[in-house]
């Protein structure tokens, strides 16, 4: 390291909006990942940087200091052109499932390393354990060799990879210093850099049921992303997605899966197909240069997942990590429904209710170390737009803990609106950020 | 208590400059002094003041947290009235050694507690120990009897007095969160509020060698002082005092315990008279209505020191807590001298060099637990508007350790300026807030 620094002078430049030197962000980073920095210091250093921000170039630096806290993986000897996903999360948001083995099946290799849901939004690794028998643990050579032979891998990221965002991101949580764009997107990208990616596409969700309820928000989350990325020689770009109304037609984890395979078999909701296409193109063209080389042609995602080719990379990745493509997901004990409220067009479901509603019914977990419900949530049987009957079941509530649901109900009150005629069309994806 | 909070929405609500309900101030106070809220939490929060200040009516709730988290004392079986001082400190600040026999003198009863030093600005308890054989640990029944008998007493605050000060503090110390006018505020008022003063007046020092630099900065942090005083049923006024040029002669603590005792018979510089008497006055007037019954006169204080009625009170105090008022003080093993750098008159001698000069020959601690030289200090031999001869001398370096001196006179430099002519004369009352 390049010499020691007064953490006290650190956090009252921070606090003064004065310039922070990059030798001194390197420092702080490594000093408090080893211990020589307390919490109380780096929750106020923290505190200043929601209130003041970062430059272009101490945002770099402390991305790359988070990376250098731990190992970069190298997936150069994979055979294959990597790219990879991550989305800021929302309510249903199953296209993990999807796209991964659709992008591999274009012929790139999709390096996905996950980590657990907290709150309203579930974490991909969540979903993908309600398959029996499947495990997220795999080593690095193991997930080299499922990224050449397969393609497509989704597996918890090891605690090697950016250690000091973990331990940021716990302090964080406890002092009210989550919600600012910088230190969300160095976590974020720390994570992604180190992961080995060559390329990165992001997809930021806005509305209701995301973490960035305006666009303004999103877009400038996205940048920030984007240009961390860049910065640090991976090829990045962003699409900013809808999430006022949840993905698909479900929210928890066994009933997400069920409708990913649905989706990969050809079928599945619009918008799903919608949002998973449009990502998957972005990542195709991010890594054409190479594919082209070694296929000769490019693919059209649309086609490959209509035609069920990635189907058959889902089976092979679900049963490479221990899971039966064929055993039965789990199923809920105990359903009940609620009625639409009125005779009409669907016009509008609350992603947040849902999915508050869904980490009522056993979805989600209040603490790290919670366990998650497999077969709770909520599915709702039409889509935004679609006609309803008054009285007729419009929600289904799945749980095995009766006692959840009059909870549930509660968060939903309001959630439904039905009116005479659809609500206009509005675009999915609503920018890209290149 | 009233009831229980989430810490992490209290310090988001800060964060986002939301109001905070007054009950939630007591409970975190509280929480954080029995351990419920992690120092972590608590920086977090502090830092979030720094940013968005405090309303009124939260921070006298912080304040009476605060000393509801220890004892009040309880002095009206005294039998004169209480009026104490606080300054926020200056280099060269002997007043209280002055003022406290002073205004016993003068019919009232003085309870200084106070603190001791930390950085370039000496502790009043510091001084005092430098006379042989005088300790500042009093319980609260002597203090009693002592303001009863002889009504002048400057001893330690003990540790029951606002506990939560005590530790805030030292957490503020550590995450540069020092620098807040509420957090300053209620630091000091809740102290003086605890001592069971009835009346108070604040010098608050204002110039190169305060802790205020601005004018401005000083009357906000004085007004706000006045306002939570008031609030809580104390008399409370304020004068702004200049703190551009060190106060009186001398900055080490048997120096100036040298100087206070030449002052106290009658001698002494002029700042030093006029900053005492000014304060003397405001403390007379604000009891002057239970002196006035008690006494049948009120005396001026001016004429009170000039007369030397004060040295006495002085001996009785000194004598009270072990010290000899007639034994000779220390003396440093070793004296330098700095010449005048030119023919002229004094123009300028900046206090925080003069400060810092003192500190590094071994008046100061950088840690709580450090030791200070009694003898320790600097003396200047002519003060601001003195004719001065190029090459003579014009400081004396005090010290024991001879290793020391280099670096003091580094401090130093610079900090001397002799012009052709006096500099304009100013007023070092700068305001007076009632």
């Amino acid at each position: 390291m390049s010499g020691s620094f007064d953490v006290v002078d650190l956090i009252r430049a921070k606090r003064d909006g004065r310039p922070v030197d990059p030798r001194a962000v390197d420092w702080l980073v490594d000093a408090y990942t080893r211990g020589l920095v307390a919490d109380e210091q780096m929750s106020a250093y923290l505190m200043a940087v929601v209130w003041r921000g970062m430059t272009p170039a101490e945002l770099d630096r402390w991305t790359a200091a988070m990376i250098d806290s731990g190992e970069r993986l190298d997936l150069t000897g994979v055979g294959r052109p990597t790219v990879d996903k991550h989305s800021t999360g929302g309510v249903g948001d199953k296209v993990s499932l999807v796209l991964v083995p659709l992008v591999a099946a274009c012929g790139a290799a999709v390096p996905q390393l996950a980590g657990r849901g907290l709150g309203h939004t579930g974490g991909t690794l969540d979903k993908m354990e309600a398959i029996p028998g499947w495990r997220a643990d795999l080593s690095a050579a193991r997930m080299r060799e499922l990224l050449a032979e397969v393609g497509a891998v989704i597996a918890a990221a090891g605690a090697g990879l950016a250690p000091a965002d973990r331990r940021l991101y716990a302090l964080r949580d406890v002092t009210g210093t989550v919600e600012s764009i910088p230190l969300i997107a160095s976590s974020i990208m720390s994570k992604k850099i180190a992961e080995g990616t060559s390329a990165l596409v992001l997809d930021v969700k806005v509305g209701s049921g995301a973490f960035m309820t305006s666009v303004d928000e999103a877009r400038e989350l996205a940048r920030t992303m984007v240009r961390i990325g860049v910065a640090a020689g991976v090829r990045t770009e962003a699409l900013l997605t809808g999430m006022d109304h949840p993905l698909g037609r479900t929210a928890g984890h066994a009933l997400e899966v069920a409708e990913a395979v649905e989706t990969l078999r050809g079928g599945g909701p619009a918008d799903l197909v919608e949002v998973t296409v449009a990502l998957a193109r972005v990542m195709i063209d991010l890594v054409a240069a190479e594919l082209g080389h070694r296929s000769g042609a490019l693919h059209d995602p649309a086609q490959v997942l209509a035609a069920g080719d990635a189907f058959a990379v889902w089976r092979a990745m679900v049963a490479a990590q221990g899971g039966d493509p064929d055993a039965p997901l789990p199923a809920a004990s105990h359903v009940e429904t609620v009625p639409a409220p009125a005779t009409g067009h669907l016009h509008r479901l609350d992603a947040r209710a849902v999915g508050l509603a869904a980490w009522r019914l056993g979805a989600g977990r209040v603490r790290k170390e919670d366990a998650v419900s497999a077969t709770a949530g909520v599915r709702w049987r039409v889509g935004i737009g679609d006609p309803v009957t008054a009285g007729e079941p419009l929600l289904e509530l799945h749980t095995d803990d009766p006692a959840s649901v009059e909870r549930a109900r509660e968060a939903l009150a309001g959630a439904v609106e039905v009116a005479a005629t659809p609500p206009p069309s509005t675009p999915l994806v609503l920018d890209h950020i290149s």
